[in-house]
């Protein structure tokens, strides 16, 4: 049996990442009302009894997925903007990194637990911090990659509009494929930011 | 009896319109899976059988409630828009006019019905075309106020920039009250907005 030779806390660990993919896939796929702990069990292969022991309610399950994979997603885009070229070019990368990382399917995820947040007072109490950390990581995140220096006027609202335009973008990207225009808008919105953090 | 008095036409504008406004204030208090004829037409004082002969399905319902808010209220913006200054302070007062609106609750309940069209094909049929004619009636709108030339490179995508950028601050703003920070943002961006128009 396999069982015995892997430990107990990596099989733990694994099996913890099945039922955190299983249910962002379903909140991908069938929003958070058809977002259910039985179809997330029988996705993810786990046991009811494990998956309650481990996550005892939906709403304890569908935060802490978008949590990791929000994290995980994160970790990958700073690797990718410390890799990126200086200048103007990297202001463009970044912008169109940030854009991409905004209308994935990690994104639409997050936007069904944040819109039932707004009208479940329970999940609000879990969404509104995570949230609050998930932005402030993103700003330090993006202000590192843009090397902008936010002690200048401006630079600070700057950076947070971007973050703020690539949601806005993200959310439309949700029921139209709009890429081409997305592209278009964050070119020039890169080439307005490069010229406003360096002047 | 005042139902003489009043000629049919006038009675049944006037219903449809109760039903709509109890439309979006439930998908506002309750969201989009909380939403449900029964009790639109309860909070409405509308039988059931003519709210039936006038919205059939609670699609029909919820995408008419939301076309007749968004087009009164956009109505109402162009109004407001058309009696401001000129120069810079119009610029930030359009922008502020703009992300006021995108944190209404009109927004709140657009974007319970943008999600749940995200995944559900029968709403989508209905919301992808009303999005495409909002978001070009919109646009259209915000030149207009700005008094934009967009036969300038650039000048179209940073119109259609702000507008995205008010939607993701709108979404922002419907699980956090950010309006201190919305109102920064803002500032800034129609600043150097003003400048890349006029220069």
């Amino acid at each position: 049996m396999t069982s015995t030779r892997v430990p107990q806390a990596d099989r733990t660990r694994a099996m913890r990442a099945r039922l955190l993919e299983a249910t962002v896939e379903l909140l991908v796929e069938r929003g958070f009302a058809g977002t259910s702990t039985t179809l997330v069990s029988e996705r993810a292969g786990v046991s009811r009894g494990a998956q309650l022991h481990h996550f005892p309610t939906k709403n304890d399950l569908v935060v802490a997925a978008v949590e990791h994979l929000t994290e995980r997603r994160g970790a990958e885009l700073a690797e990718a903007a410390a890799a990126l070229p200086a200048g103007k070019r990297r202001t463009r990368a970044v912008v169109e990194m940030l854009g991409d990382h905004f209308s994935s399917p990690v994104f639409a995820a997050a936007l069904e637990l944040w819109v039932a947040a707004r009208t479940d007072e329970t999940l609000l109490a879990a969404v509104a911090p995570l949230e609050q950390r998930v932005g402030r990581e993103a700003h330090r995140m993006t202000v590192a990659a843009l090397g902008a220096d936010e002690s200048r006027p401006g630079v600070r609202e700057l950076v947070q509009a971007t973050l703020d335009l690539v949601r806005g973008l993200g959310l439309a990207s949700t029921i139209t494929d709009d890429s081409a225009r997305r592209r278009r808008i964050l070119r020039e919105w890169a080439d307005v930011l490069e010229k406003e953090l360096t002047t």
